[in-house]
């Protein structure tokens, strides 16, 4: 069993990563920071884990991180991690980082995206971008490395890079602006106390947000540019829609003329066919939201609008889950040699 | 008091359609045709009318409508208006038709998306397309036409040409396909009793539908190409989100290179100054569908993408209001020489 | 026209009388007061206003409500009422309260529940409790008055009320705890940022609050006892559950043996016959909140279990319109001498 | 491991069983009947199966779960596992009937409620009500008993008696009628087509049903009647409440006067301090539906009205687990001599 600590744990993703864990065969939950809780039990906070858990919430401490843990979730604002993570590894523990800390390849286009500057530029060429299903062989990497750090995915990014990889890899795309129109649940605003966030604000309503300006899109822009071997532009448009969990991404991307839908379809069963959390569905069936809700899962489903060679890709994951703490799990597990699916498999997601 | 009938009155649109002839001071509602439910009360199919109206529901007959009605709704399903348009028009009534049967000029592009025969393509000439932002002075022209005959718009087809007028009248559009990606409420999908519209099956979810296939796609490019005086290529995703009402458009369009957004709100905002119930919020806000819920209005914002030149315009209605009954009797009002506002200005929305 | 002011106009109480007086043929609205938003228009604060309203909020100043206004909508917290209402009902203006400073009529039990000394107790006799359904005459009689108060009920207690007053007039009750188990929506806690208002909190959950406890018990106690000639104990259990707008309540009386359902179902069709905004379902049928979302009506059904010989009612009202600031309206058109719907008529609730 | 069969397994209580089963660590599902959806995927119609599950519907055909199961699942309507149950308990297998037709004793009472006759009331005193907490014993008897027959308790009475069976046991009822109003989620009315489960109908609404009239009644007056040893007339009111899944009971009890509130908490804490599944809040916190949707929980708070000596006991569970599938495992594991917890553990409740 490794010790487990996760920083951040107050919040809704930091929460979640202690579900996971709480559920994991191999992971002991030994350590949960939470300086605006501190002394609280997470039962208290969150009471669907009364019975499951009887830890509390501690100030935040990095030496006593260094003492108790082998593994530790950061699951911080930007910057936040900036001020952890390297003493953290280089104390030799396995760091995860939720945050966007390490995330930009770039110093300076983390400067320019989040207006503050990178300190520990050093750490980011060893850093591996936790989406396994395009980084897989970096994790395994960080078995024998001596500097182990996993730059979790964001949510937007996690669900549209999924949904473009295939056809930016198999070389069929034609160029042009990438658009990725996602809606998001309400929890991935986290959980503190804002306007929007209020049920009276976000129920039986949606709307656009940052739009032109959200931080993500340099990260999208990046993996897609991963995938298709050439920088790609992005444009993205997040929108606040009414329910608590969940990602649903339309990526638009111009694609070559002359082809099928099937050819298509045939390239992402083919891409995803040993990946054991993407599911592409049948031809003509689109994914929905809830079918992954409080899983590691990820639903795809594709449409050709032969008329303008747009592909129009659309895809599901559940933003604190795969799009945060279960893919940080799922990325930890191979990073610490256990079965990618370990404690992830008994996470059904509900059928209702 | 001109008298009123609404034929398909028991659907959602149909019963809105009764809402505001309720609440409007020259019309006057006398007949309700609905088949499935000859007979009943229409405050006991919506007990929301309950103590609002004592009409019950008729079985479809068009000589009593042209006995007894200055004006007919019609909120049926395509082609049930191409069987009965045509006598009723002929008789001398105002026929504000919902249905999609009088909607696209060119009756092989109706036979193409609709797969079946257009019956009366000799009226196509004579409809007017009921978008009072765009044809206004037809519909002033309609109050001493002969044949008076309103096609009036879809419920995506609105918020997406509301969108893209502004931009598209000034020639800033750069050409290429406009994306138009939306998310309607579930009565978008009517009353009728299947799987998607269940309560759990819509609650906390979103998924897309009628992917690269929707009915609305060349509607919006009519209307479209006719604000641009050029043929745009048009993509529309739309979506099922999880509330009752409303309908959010977001809008892609590739525009010249060198301007500043200031530029683009400055054209939406004169190109709507005069329009009673259009909003364009003030640049950096977005709108919100809540903001329009049960009501005739219509909310845009604006951003631009200067690293892609896209502009990216966000529209909200009420699918059952602006969207489809609402917008009818504003379209019917102009037609009978009414203030264009009666009986829609006391809708002011639900502000919370 | 008589002038309107409104403080605490920020809230969603307050803003839900704004537009009630926006819609008003008599009532014109020249002053809201909101501290924490002075200098913000409403339009900013509420979206949906936009277009129908230019006002901006004040910060609040009695001197400038007497200078400016004939009525004066107090939509307050507790305590707040007590400091301002003596002034302003001594300046002559109309003062129409929805705090709970002068509902009760007893300061001592003020004090109890509220747990602050009651500061203009002289006041109380005068003050008319607003539920026109029990006190029109009372409410008639302040046309004439020279200190003009009227304390608007609560939102429970107005749903428990309109569904025990029949039968406990009828004589009909058998005595015993009358049990009134409550549904709230969201909007009932206020718009203050807690967390149980937060969407990942309320969504897709309900719970029980301020179980043996809540401050509505005393004053529903006080209206049944009025309306039964003697003291009534209540049980009281609000909940909340995850919809906007609405309460629902459920009341248990113990009634004399004997007695089919449809005597008591006479008994309320009868007492309700000439409430213009108080339906009585058909026997069988029961109120669901939507059909009155955005209304001033209430919605009541009812059912008797004989084997225990108790009726069960069940009311439905929007909290926020008939349970604030909908029949503060109505009870302000009374005191003023207006047709008892004025402005409340167009308010036909969404059909959807 | 043993051999799962269920039979409708196409509706949402028995999906739900199959989604138990499949992360149960003993149990293998190999055979699931729906009639209307033979052939079909388990995952086609649950595309939250999609990867976890290979199987597709049977028609129903009790020799074929004879020849396959040990164990079989009824997720039935009534009446249907009258059809059914007596063959498959001679044949040897487990019959866990999650169905109404086995729960109460008296044959006579089940045809008052029903309105059909009881065509096997011999099986009905070797059956088993299915709930652990008040006959765990007679559930361990069941493994060496020769007919295995469980009849698993409805989703309102689980609640209800989870609720008052401590303070009935206790002797510390007063008498008089209970109360039991209970809200549930949409999903309890099940997967079929009608309107009050359409999205329209339920969001942001809430009404009762079945009020006093709700077969559900004589069943909780039959457990509580157990518990207390004596007989207790029950009053049961459903509602209708917006969300999918899970029931929240709100229970009143008058009880014997000059207690304080501690005394009842200890009460229901004694009595439930060693059952894995129940969990008494804290004095003063009351349960909220979403801290056990999905898991197999049962949450309890309570409240003493001590000016009326009335108790009040809320208690929330999932509908279609601890109220349905979940809980029928449960009694399955034990009947069967696994790990009561066995499967059911790492149905952690997501915690947003």
């Amino acid at each position: 069993m490794k010790r487990v600590g996760i920083v951040g744990a107050g919040g809704y993703a930091g929460i979640e990563v202690a579900r996971c864990i709480l559920g994991h065969p191999e992971l002991e939950l030994v350590y949960a920071a939470s300086d605006s809780q501190a002394s609280v039990k997470l039962s208290e906070a969150y009471p669907a884990l009364s019975g499951h858990c009887d830890l509390a919430f501690s100030p935040l401490d990095a030496d006593e991180i260094v003492a108790k843990c082998d593994v530790v979730f950061l699951a911080v604002p930007h910057t936040a991690s900036l001020a952890l993570t390297p003493q953290l590894v280089e104390a030799g523990l396995l760091v995860v980082d939720l945050s966007a800390d390490y995330r930009l390849h770039d110093p300076a286009e983390y400067e320019d995206w989040y207006g503050v500057e990178h300190t520990s530029p050093g750490l980011l060429a060893s850093a591996v971008y936790g989406l396994p299903e395009l980084h897989r062989d970096a994790l395994v990497a960080l078995q024998d490395a001596d500097e182990r750090l996993i730059a979790c995915p964001g949510c937007y990014p996690t669900a549209s890079a999924l949904a473009a990889i295939p056809v930016l890899e198999a070389g069929l795309w034609a160029g042009g602006t990438v658009i990725s129109d996602c809606l998001s649940g309400v929890s991935g605003a986290g959980r503190k106390l804002v306007r929007s966030s209020m049920f009276c604000s976000a129920a039986e309503s949606a709307s656009a947000y940052g739009v032109a300006k959200h931080r993500h899109t340099p990260e999208i822009s990046q993996t897609l540019s991963e995938a298709a071997g050439t920088t790609v532009p992005v444009v993205f448009t997040p929108h606040l829609a009414p329910f608590k969990r969940g990602i649903l991404a339309t990526v638009y991307l111009q694609v070559q003329p002359g082809h099928r839908v099937e050819r298509f379809q045939e390239v992402y069963e083919a891409r995803y066919a040993d990946e054991p959390f993407v599911t592409v569905l049948p031809q003509g069936i689109m994914p929905q939201v809830a079918s992954v809700q409080g899983s590691n899962g990820c639903h795809i489903g594709l449409a050709l609008d032969s008329r303008t060679d747009m592909l129009i890709v659309s895809s599901a994951i559940d933003n604190l889950d795969k799009g945060a703490a279960s893919q940080a799990v799922q990325a930890a597990n191979i990073a610490l040699g256990f079965d990618e699916q370990a404690g992830l498999q008994c996470m059904l997601p509900a059928v209702v």
